[in-house]
């Protein structure tokens, strides 16, 4: 079912985010706590806003925990806006193509959750995406159909707007199959200035999802911990499930909640999908 | 641009196929002396039809020289149809799901060529595929869309018709986009009985192809060799490039034919996509 | 900490054995029940003894419940003896050349559990194999080590005493290390007519193993369950965990002892490496 | 055979490096011109001083022509000293622990060329080593026996000093197996700060390699080629092959010769194995 983490924020290693947390992803991707797989082995993908014109990628469809690259990198790589996926397939190949985050322009986009009996509304859905995208889509998975949906449905311009509009288009595409649960979702979206994160499900509980608290709240509660000092306060870490276990530090992002994490005052708002 | 290698008869093992010729196909993975790429390393595949209900099916992304379960499996299996490709990507990712041959039910299917400018024509062909066969595809490539293309127009049914109104609908498509040569193919399909094989190209020079002599015409010209004695008269070996270097062993199969290897008379007959 | 089993009997396809049972070794990578990793996702390999002069091998780096090819094979492998493993790593590299299980001539060994203090040991224990044998050694696994140390004490004739003699030789070069709990193992090796199964550790509780139950008390105590009827009753597994719930189906192969597995009677005897 | 590149100079992206040259390592993994394999598809290595302690890397087993994550890095990496190389395997296994640069603390080390008959001389050359770094070896190819045996023979204190008694220890141990032609190679190794690249083979003709000419001259002799002004006169670039066709930009190594690229002045020596 995966697990992910956004970051935006100071510039920091990836080393930090990924490896140094004690329930850190690569735990995650052995031990979960939090969804119905322990382990998260079916690869992986960072993505992050470097130096280039669009984001930079790096996938494994190796487990996370075994990839000797990335522990390199993680000591070389330093960035202010990071998504970190790790994947347990629902369905479809174990391959680079269907790897999170999925990118398309400035765009980076990640989930945990499916789309329900997607085998049989897949024709449909990619269908509906926008022609002129259509040559982009390079895998087979539900949730690179669900971002090119989204793509086709103006989330360049309105990403909340956008994703509801895809949600209302999946869930009536499997209402007509008489497909129950249509769609279990968190998802993060990034244009790498801001990141937008929902969690959602058409029936019953969503994927977990948690915010950090703000780190100015942070440092006071906890005037010991150097990493609190650090990092600025417009730093804040979206995750499926919390890094550590320290009191007060993360918050759940409320079923049918979408946060927007930008520079200033985040906001967190109802996610409405049309129906 | 690929090379291929398609065997009926006597049953073999994988090892005298694959390995053990002069000119085998990982020398031609290293090697190749007749197409535009001397190196086909971007993975390989191998359909055998053996003990189950479907055709079996063993593909690397790594190059084929590298592979040590393949020379482990080559002394182990042991078939009467044997499909072998090697792949030099026109394009679409290297992954499991673009290596040939492909397989639906009891049928397989693989190619050397491309269709030009496949980008921009592949959302109309995906969507001429028969709705209920959509589900099925997984990969991305030409060579697949091609196959399932195939299918919809009843390859089951009448292949060499099949793939003659495919390649009707993939030039019209082209045509409509301006796109000059669309189709390059050489060819091979099996259903576990029958072999067809094609060679041709809407303009220009298509992908070469040979057919081996009949086995008792060869026993004569070459009584000392052993394995024209050990063969059946039935076995037929189709192969982009030949295997060796045996005087009147390969015969060319003319540009817009395709030969059908089958029990009893083998036959060649023009391949002619209606305009 | 790996897990594994070992066949010897009629011959089977490799699916009844790896995909079938209800607590698979597919299963076992996944949720593990009786070692300390629940995950077992650092590759796997499987040794049959098929048709060729030696066994043959098929190993991969991804995890086992992953692998297409696999898959595929399991329905086209038939053997009546079979090795099958899946990898925890315990600090040396994810590579093919250090999945189990290891091959030399017509012996296949494989290994659940460690040499503690390896790399302080480990090139003690290389040079103490037979110089002859040095250039088959392919990997960096403290399992491979162990192989070829008891391939040079005289595996070809008498495996208990060779692996006795081994173990002895492992436990002396940790002693003069200070390394404690030296060797913890359950392993299996097979000449493919004799698998010989052992469970061991220096100190304390080694890795857990069970024999299956003699065939005809299976099938008069279960009459109704019919792969009973069609093992010969020379068909017994060798298991890191039963692959079911069958009551009596299962028993602990005591510590500090080994099985032996040929026609005939079955034996049961102590282990003890000399100190 | 591999085809390798060191560069030392103003910090430059990889995409430069690797990906922009007209006859780059890209290029050279499928059409090497002066090397006895035209395909080095066995994998592959980047080595960079960044900003850890120690140099980072990427490596991966497959083809460099197809990894897409190093074509993401390439553009968000950026570094002073850059060694690169392409595999062309002599026999040992393709996998990541034998794919160069190798690195031990601050030293990185590539190699083009060989150790005839290996197998009968490893065993041998390993117990050479010093038992302190015998835990650090992670594969099992020549190249790092021999970067281990440098080591081992004062690299740290005296880079060429070492080369040349590894060599001789080489040598001599070929020698007693009557094993000829010992040593072929073409080397790298660097602190970070200085580049010691060497051409050598005991008899015959060492691989080919290649230093560019002094900035200062190339901005002379090219006033309009851009990147001859972008980079600072200390910059250098050691090949396996020129990585264009611009007249007097590069320059042969003579065989039996090592060149020292550091801040100042470049040195070029005679490199003499003590027989």
């Amino acid at each position: 079912m995966c697990r992910w983490l956004a970051y935006s924020g100071s510039p920091i290693l990836l080393d930090s985010l990924i490896f140094k947390p004690k329930h850190s992803l690569i735990d995650q991707s052995l031990h979960a706590r939090l969804g119905p797989h322990t382990t998260n082995g079916d690869g992986f993908g960072i993505g992050w806003y470097g130096s280039g014109e669009q984001p930079a990628l790096f996938k494994g469809v190796d487990p996370i925990w075994n990839d000797r690259n990335l522990r390199e990198l993680a000591s070389e790589i330093c960035a202010g806006v990071i998504f970190a996926h790790i994947r347990a397939s629902t369905g479809t190949p174990v391959q680079q193509t269907n790897c999170h985050p999925f990118r398309h322009g400035k765009w980076l986009w990640m989930h945990n959750g499916q789309i329900a009996g997607f085998q049989q509304v897949k024709r449909e859905l990619v269908m509906a995406i926008d022609p002129a995208l259509y040559p982009f889509i390079e895998g087979s998975s539900d949730t690179e159909t669900f971002f090119f949906l989204a793509l086709s449905l103006g989330l360049a311009d309105d990403p909340p707007g956008a994703v509801e509009r895809a949600v209302a288009v999946i869930e009536q595409a499997c209402g007509d199959q008489g497909i129950e649960h249509p769609v279990r979702m968190s998802l993060a979206v990034s244009d790498g200035r801001t990141i937008w994160a929902f969690r959602y499900s058409t029936t019953g509980d969503p994927p977990s999802l948690y915010y950090s608290t703000r780190i100015d709240t942070l440092r006071e509660q906890y005037p010991d911990v150097p990493v609190f000092r650090t990092l600025s306060e417009e730093s804040r870490l979206v995750v499926s499930e919390p890094l550590g276990d320290l009191d007060g530090a993360w918050n759940e992002v409320p079923p049918s909640h979408y946060g927007i994490i930008q520079p200033g005052q985040d906001e967190l708002h109802a996610f409405s999908p049309p129906h």
